[in-house]
């Protein structure tokens, strides 16, 4: 059993956690930080709160700045965006395929797959084939995997998981959390995890 | 007339304007960034998104996760923090007094002793008392701008002030605006608006 230094709680739905899912990479071979990615559904979370939809659609103010502060942040780590036509997507497929295979090498590249159709090319991914695209080549049986993300028990983890996120107080994503459970809320705080974590080896 | 680059848009309620109202100097002096003072109430605002106080109160988790990062951030910076006992504070008379002393050379130190009081020190800035005794030493008459800061002038021109920020799209604060009418929010942007000032120069 691997141990994890960080952990990464992500939504597929949030612009933010996509930039911060194509930045994980740098830090994990630069300064050697273990990740743990943490898919969970933000929907509870923010039913909780009151909200039917993302606050970036309940405060258009709120939104309009949000899409314009990812084009800048894409230009600055160098990174494809593509607004896609819909917003928040219907990530519950590719959520459920991610916690069935929330304990295989594959994951963070199924993962990256799908945020960069979803954000980088501006594509629909709530539907089998662009979940099944994003497995192929990286598993041997994506069929397969498409059926284990229906089951039972990968429902039942998803669930479990997102009592977790509740455990763990996290309110949005992408969050980061550290093995002395510190909190850090926001792609703009990646930084600010990593540098706990080093300060604290 | 000086040419402002950097229009700083706060509320004196924001603990996050509090740390960006500290960080403005080493900015000013190191880039040579000239910096306009905004001094808004965002009661309106928060008021036209259907809350009725901060957004903090409203979501405690967020509330509490703020505060902790606002911790993390003070030491970062290598400033003060001691939270209030109440938050939003009313900070309706320190407001009045910036905008009376909006084109006045001492409105960012008057500024800053009132941020420093409430989320330094952790007092009450909402009293004459605390307001009166942050103009004091840096203007001749503080009793005299106390009287200018009630007059219906400076009424008129608080509430044009907040008709501005609507104007511009403020939705939080800080706020951050450069000359060709980017819009940054929040004090983890301070960087990103300086470094577009700069590749504009």
């Amino acid at each position: 059993m691997t141990d994890f230094e960080l952990e990464f709680w992500f939504d597929f739905a949030s612009p933010y956690a996509y930039l911060s899912a194509g930045r994980l990479d740098d830090w994990m071979s630069s300064a050697g930080i273990n990740v743990r990615w943490m898919p969970f559904l933000l929907g509870p979370v923010f039913k909780k709160q009151g909200w039917q939809t993302s606050p970036f659609n309940l405060y258009p103010l709120k939104g309009k700045y949000m899409w314009r502060d990812i084009e800048r942040l894409s230009k600055r780590y160098d990174v494809c965006f593509n607004r896609p036509d819909e917003f928040p997507q219907h990530t519950l497929l590719a959520t459920r395929v991610a916690m069935a295979g929330c304990d295989e090498d594959w994951l963070p590249a199924f993962c990256k797959r799908i945020f960069h159709k979803e954000f980088g090319l501006g594509q629909d991914i709530s539907g089998m084939k662009a979940v099944i695209s994003s497995l192929e080549g990286l598993v041997d049986n994506p069929a397969g995997w498409m059926k284990r993300a229906v089951t039972a028990k990968t429902k039942k983890a998803l669930v479990e998981r997102g009592t977790e996120a509740e455990r763990k107080s996290i309110f949005g994503a992408p969050s980061f959390i550290t093995p002395d459970g510190e909190l850090f809320w926001g792609d703009d705080r990646l930084e600010h995890a990593i540098e706990w974590i080093l300060r604290r080896r």
